[in-house]
């Protein structure tokens, strides 16, 4: 009994520790490296889904090209922070760095790329391995190994030291992703027992007014704690009485030290809140019941497995890779903001209590509200629903009573252009998505895009457009208002709101106001009427403001009416002329293309798939008649800009958005016009995939001979009956099914007769 | 019927304006402006008992000797700040200042003196009225009428403006009493509705890190609402997007502005928080359910009715003006420190409900725990229980597992020496003070006094005194220890436990150690047991940190034995020798007494009135034999150095205790050794007062034929036996009953013959 009892608990260690011999589980598919070099700005370290922590090394904190902390080709790394934003165009978080050192410890981080400049540390690819969960490197100098992992509230760290007398753990409130412009404000330490340490920095980063507390339960009591501030040790100096456990300013730095022996691993539990240090000890102690590292991160690979179970696919390694990988990337925002207590802080800075809901933070709206909404709305319903509940309480906190633009940690960052949490609502409550009152959402809907502070709606609202006189990035932002309150129109319509749908229905067609019909591009127009003029439809000036584009050209964001792409071919000529000039943006080159934008690669031509305005524009090919150039220019930035290695991503992934757009093409069809009760197809890029519905029901895309010459969609059935139209109605989706592609190496007449969804 | 209630109402709100009519009620003795000029370091604005807030004008924010915000001699006011401390030496608090302008408002505060440099204003003496719960000034070039009033939890503001086209009131966050070396690190603002604002600055101050929230209601809309930031008015560029109506930064300040009529006035209502701008709310709409000013003011009033009705005495105008204001000053602090949702924020920076106690803070223990928690414990039982229990909550939330030694807001100063809250609690138990856990309170007392990192009490316990050569104010250290743990040690026999107690019972004879027989005096001694040399008893550095003495010299501190006063006469030679030394402090020529100590005044010789260690002094003649000098010094104090005017404080009225000196003085009997069983009698000041005491009953003093000249003891009789001991034992007088004093012009044999209680 004793002995098969043992056999039980070796068996069950095995389990956990030999990974290598559970190959087939989807979460070994995910490569965490993916999109760290260059422009992605995704982080390497672990993070559960949708989780609290996300453990990772930090090798930069000054650049926004590296707004992850972490760049592939970076030869230091700092240290190990609690926190990251994953893919997002500007740095923030990198809270709370903590630092391993052998020997005398070094107290300032020194100079990225300088080893012996301070406590950054030299090491190579060759000593490092990101997986799901994990994360592990060798620091090459001191020979310490740091492992980290990740639950959904709470990570741990393994440092495995070389026999020393003065190993240390060094941790540094000072540092955060800083973009050079960001600073810690205040910050304040309390050593709590002989093994635990809790902090606070408020920073004063892109997110405004940011408090976040953290706490740290070390496996091993120190040998000994000590504080600095501004660099000297916290001491008592006989005079008035200073406790050297804790300490207020604005430059603290807590270390423990220990004589370690050979190979000791000193093991750390991390977690943060935002409330309270007793928050995030509970935090911790809630996530973390034992020092089983191995356990945690097993804990989390099993919560990888099922979220990317909710698509299963048939493709090569390298597809699953890039397959998976991508839907890891979609899963590690928005992030949990809640408490074990269920408290968060609100955007009032007011301690609120998530009733019926689980609140998220970190909505990188304009970018995700066009596939990674919608495509939550489809496998992650619930959540959906939850991150809607979590913009409708920062809604009712908002001074402005604005639902969130770009919100982060109880902060609104105002960051991008239009209203785009108005388009997640409205396609949730298309997508039959359940969990949050319908009627409230919509008012707070309609009051965001009524309210008379923002940007120049009200003036848009009056005039038909943003003047560009009184307003920068005026053609973008008519666009992208006059698309969410079409948004806004179809949940009134639904509502049988019908005044309300025939006003913002007339909102949504003010994209009309700013075509210039004598250059059939889109073009600003001042309070009285005038065009924009010289014009220069190719000009771009990364300096935002002295453009009336939000980080593009008019070339770019000409093809911006989701809403009304009939009205918008119709403008611009008919299907001919209108897929000519389309041809013509994927040829322009480089040379004579915008110039300036560094973070936005993926160029083909004027064609910009590193950023968010181009991600529709291929797929109106399929409305235009002409699907096999869609099929075409798919496949090409499927090859081109997609992959399972550290530079596959060509721009920033934007909290998934990038990989969200790789997720719905690779399934042949995206949703150009979230909202609306169809999606677009363009062509499949794997042989099979099943969707396992939040609905329950399966919907399984098959493309028959699919190879890499066989890009063509040839035929299409929906449950065997021939599908003629490249669109794919909500409707048909949300039933189950089989969507099957028959697929050939040229193009043919499959599709060239669309019918465009609403069109009249 | 109708006439009749009209009537009735009519009455009711005569009865509540025209205070002039009710001139017999106890609040109208109080002087508020007392203790503000000079050293007391009072401040003059309205306050409940023990409030939360603390409304007042601030005409300084670097002085030290202006550590209240106001002093009298000053021409101009900043504005009106909504906390302040009473009596401290150190500045702080002052948050939120409040300020009334006409025409293009300033945004800056200009110097103190010079109007036209900034917002301050010019004011006239002529123009202020202060009574209890309500102050008053008009502003002398805006002509803007500026009254406040303060109930527990929050208070209210009304200015009177002229007509004018921009009359604005600017809330300034950056105003705090900074004493120069402190700052606001951070702050924020939120406009939450048209007449509503909320705001939060992090304050770098005495108390090291003191976050604060207020709110602030209107009572009429703003015509126009401005933030201001870096003196810059928060717009939007047009660029990204930035709310007007909420900031975050350094340097933040609000403007209100309106068109106002002639005499029109604005009312607002005003709170605070430690833990959010909701429960800031919170505290304001629970305390304040309408606009009714003067009401606010009569509900206050009838609070400071009832704590004064606690001694009722009968005396001169001026007499009573004094004492009453002595009784106002000892319940100014400690502050409500607890919110309307009953959560605080802990000194661990968490946020804590108070179970089964209010929660308070400001504990100027050095100070307090000598005469005005000896007051409490008699007359305010159950608040002195709950100002044990939040110093067992400090106690709990302490990393150094101590507790309080001067604490501030969730912050602890570590201000002055010694571990005071002790003998409050021992003093508390001594004289059967309900609603606090015995037994808890005497573990944190036991554990605080050993705590191995504070100061050298580790030491002191080892060698038996605290050695100069390690440790600064040695003398005082040792001194005030071996004090405390006495109080210990009467605990640890009152519950029995016998080898704590003669463990305590040693350390209390601790002083001996540092009594040198060749001058007769206490004197530093280093950790070899060498004599500090050389040595000049009358020595005092006003830059302490290299002297053995706190705030103080030898004269002065070689008189500190509470705990044993027969022993320390015995050391000095006996009683014949001692009084003769006694004399001889109040004879040194100031010349030649120790100078630089400007805030310390009220000087005979050494004695210095004006500061704690000599508060006990005159009291040891009594134990003498020689309570005709208690009488004549007494006498002598009470009126060079107490009175009715501005300048009657001679020193830091230290939250109370230069204050509670005078009303147990003029009661007759005065708490020279804190929990022991008696209290020793000097001579009585008022012909009769009658202590409420909390548990029910009465003490009545008499002092049958009491004049200026009639000054001396001649008789006392206890409920009509004769007492001849100057000593009046705490069983006695929990009582109830009669201490009747027959007074002479001369002196007489009265308590010449004294066993001092607990001498063997």
């Amino acid at each position: 009994m004793v002995k098969s009892t043992l056999l039980s608990l070796l068996l069950l260690a095995c389990a956990q520790t030999v990974r290598s011999e559970d190959l087939h589980r989807l979460s070994d598919y995910i490569r965490p490296l993916v999109g760290t070099k260059g422009e992605g700005n995704t982080y390497p370290g672990p993070s559960a889904p949708f989780g609290m922590v996300q453990l990772s090394p930090d090798t930069d904190k000054e650049l926004w090209d590296t707004a992850s902390g972490y760049e592939y080709s970076d030869p230091t790394i700092f240290g190990f922070s609690l926190t990251h934003l994953s893919g997002t165009g500007i740095p923030d978080l990198g809270d709370f760095l903590f630092v391993p050192q052998i020997g005398k410890p070094k107290l300032i981080s020194g100079s990225k790329g300088k080893p012996g400049s301070g406590y950054l540390a030299s090491y190579s690819h060759d000593e490092e391995v990101a997986s799901a969960g994990y994360y592990q490197v060798r620091l090459r100098d001191s020979g310490v190994k740091v492992e980290l992992t990740a639950g959904e509230r709470a990570g741990m760290m393994r440092m495995t030291f070389p026999a020393s007398d003065q190993a240390t753990v060094l941790i540094d409130l000072q540092h955060v992703l800083s973009g050079k412009k960001w600073k810690v404000v205040w910050s304040h330490l309390r050593v709590e027992d002989n093994s635990t340490v809790t902090g606070y920095h408020l920073v004063n980063g892109w997110a405004k007014e940011r408090p976040l507390y953290f706490a740290a339960r070390f496996s091993r009591p120190f040998d000994k704690a000590q504080i600095f501030s501004d660099g000297k040790p916290v001491i008592y100096d006989t005079y008035r009485f200073r406790s050297s456990n804790e300490a207020a300013g604005t430059e603290l730095k807590f270390l423990a030290t220990y004589a370690t022996k050979e190979q000791e691993p000193i093991l750390i539990k991390t977690a943060v809140s935002a409330i309270s240090a007793a928050n995030a000890l509970k935090n911790l102690d809630g996530t973390l019941k034992d020092w089983n590292f191995d356990g945690l991160r097993e804990r989390t690979l099993r919560r990888w497995d099922d979220e990317l179970a909710r698509i299963k696919i048939e493709g090569t390694e390298r597809e699953k890779e890039t397959f998976y990988t991508s839907m890891y990337h979609t899963m590690l925002a928005p992030n949990l903001y809640e408490d074990a207590t269920g408290e968060y802080l609100g955007f009032d800075h007011n301690i609120h209590r998530a009733k019926g809901f689980t609140n998220y933070t970190v909505f990188s709206l304009w970018d995700t509200y066009r596939a990674t909404h919608p495509l939550f709305a489809l496998i992650e319903a619930r959540r959906d629903a939850d991150m809607i509940n979590s913009m409708l309480a920062h809604f009712d906190q908002s001074v402005e009573h604005m639902l969130p633009v770009w919100s982060l940690q109880a902060n609104e960052t105002w960051c991008m252009v239009g209203y785009h949490a108005v388009p997640v609502i409205a396609d949730a409550i298309a997508k039959d998505v359940k969990g949050f009152d319908v009627g409230r959402a919509y008012e707070a809907a309609k009051t965001t895009a009524l309210n008379p502070h923002y940007d120049s709606v009200a003036t848009y609202a009056r005039l038909g457009w943003v003047p560009f006189d009184k307003e920068n990035e005026s053609v973008s932002k008519t666009l992208e208002y006059a698309y969410d309150d079409y948004t806004i129109a179809q949940t009134a319509r639904r509502l049988g709101k019908n005044d309300d749908a025939s006003y913002f229905e007339k909102r949504a067609g003010s994209y009309k106001n700013l075509f210039d019909p004598s250059i059939g591009l889109m073009r600003g127009k001042d309070s009285a009427g005038h065009w924009h003029s010289p014009f220069n439809p190719h000009s771009y000036d990364e300096k935002a403001g002295v453009n009336d584009f939000t980080e593009g050209t008019s070339w770019q964001y000409s093809w911006y009416v989701p809403q009304d792409v009939a009205g918008l071919i119709s403008l611009m000529g008919g299907k001919e002329a209108f897929t000519k000039k389309l041809d013509s943006l994927f040829t322009f080159r480089e040379a004579e293309a915008s110039q300036g934008v560094s973070d936005i690669q993926g160029r083909i031509g004027e064609y910009w798939h590193g950023n968010e305005p181009s991600h529709h524009v291929i797929y109106l090919y399929s409305y235009a008649g002409q699907p096999w150039k869609s099929a075409e220019r798919l496949r090409e930035v499927v090859t081109k800009f997609y992959g399972n290695n550290p530079d596959s991503l060509s721009g920033n992934d934007d909290c998934g958005q990038m990989s969200a757009w790789y997720i719905f093409t690779c399934l042949g069809f995206y949703p150009v016009c979230p909202a609306s009760d169809y999606y677009v197809i363009g062509a499949p890029q794997l042989p099979k995939a099943v969707m396992h519905l939040s609905n329950g029901k399966d919907f399984t895309v098959t493309a028959e001979e699919i190879s890499e010459k066989n890009k063509y969609v040839q035929s299409v059935t929906l449950n065997d009956k021939p599908l003629d139209q490249p669109f794919l109605r909500f409707t048909d989706l949300t039933k189950g099914g089989n969507l099957t592609f028959k697929m050939g190496s040229k193009p043919s007449a499959w599709g060239t007769h669309p019918e465009i969804p609403g069109a009249p």
